[in-house]
């Protein structure tokens, strides 16, 4: 399916704001820039996408409805490092679970979940008793229902994300070693996959490299 | 399938103690207490009971070879309220999932959850914003990973749970009105649970009332 009008959760984060203007200025998509403060919409306002406030801690409904009139939902909201791991649980967990149900509600199949850089058992154990370990625990659980979800979904590993200046330039697979990686280079990956039917079923860690993020992206398909 | 040894994961815990407590004098079973620190390990040892010590913020395969000799599982572990929601996401969610793996692992079938009264999404949104809201996300979760697992289930969803002294009889049904029910009760529904194969697959709320803890279940069968 052709996609042309895109629903971003998290718009406010700095990947979804990348990603926004990224998607106003391709001539062919259009954003819906989904925020939780009514401060947060000028920005959008002024690219020329859509915006609307909703609450990820509100009700699936409300979700759903702000998704109706769209082909494809990017998940890149985050709780952030500066709020509890109550928050963790509460956004980057089942956040994503209501936006996921929210797709299958308002019939929106196209799903791309931006996930962190390693959500598997292993990194569980890794990151066991620290800070971070809330965190994994919860995108975990988030890949692992999108997965199940039977949408046409896309999960995106960042790398360490940074505030360079994109680079237009990535390593993508299954598997890479860790390494840094632009946000602003993470959007364009995302608007790449999402004009690319053959990214539905993919899975891929992301980190700054030498190829094209077009060509990138076609090596995995 | 005859039911004769139990790890009771979490037996520290106060419904814990109390269940490897009536285990052990019920003549027929047997009580493997699973516990985190060795201090906790002298008061089940003198209730005869098995005892070992696993972190639930460990592996799997721990877990699953403290299960290799049982025939049931009794999960109800809590990181409890002294703890913050790191722990809840750890231990009630993931702590629970790492245990319900285990089972499969190590092929034990029968699994008894101790949940909360209202693990649903509308408790999930009630509770939304509030310290409480951590916990029944975390239990949600948990609950949909058992009943998806193809284990012999039982998910208990106890009422508002007191210090008092059991009395042997409650009340149960998939939905009953919240009301507190003391935690010895608790224990005895479980230990009922394991020994009745009609209480696999259900799921139900408990809490006091006036018909002998057989017979409630009994009901439910």
């Amino acid at each position: 399916m052709f996609i042309l009008k895109v629903l971003v959760v998290g718009a406010n984060g700095q990947i979804g704001t990348h990603l926004v203007k990224l998607i106003q200025e391709s001539g062919t998509l259009q954003a819906k820039a989904m925020v939780r403060k009514a401060e947060q919409q000028e920005k959008f306002k002024q690219l020329g996408a859509d915006t609307l406030l909703v609450d990820l801690e509100g009700k699936i409904d409300n979700i759903a409805k702000a998704a109706e009139d769209v082909d494809a939902i990017v998940f890149t909201a985050g709780s952030g490092p500066k709020t509890g791991p109550d928050k963790t649980i509460a956004i980057d967990l089942d956040g994503a679970v209501k936006t996921i149900e929210a797709a299958k509600k308002a019939g929106v199949n196209r799903f791309i979940m931006i996930s962190s850089y390693d959500t598997t058992r292993e990194a569980i154990q890794e990151a066991a008793g620290s800070s971070f370990a809330p965190y994994v625990i919860a995108k975990h659980y988030a890949d692992i229902w999108l997965r199940d979800s039977k949408l046409d979904y896309t999960i995106i590993h960042p790398g360490k994300l940074t505030n360079d200046a994109g680079t237009g330039q990535v390593e993508a697979a299954p598997s890479v070693a860790r390494d840094e990686v632009p946000r602003e280079d993470i959007a364009e990956v995302i608007l790449e996959s999402l004009k690319d039917e053959n990214m539905i079923g993919k899975e891929f860690q992301v980190i700054k490299g030498k190829t094209s993020i077009k060509e990138a992206l076609n090596r995995l398909s």
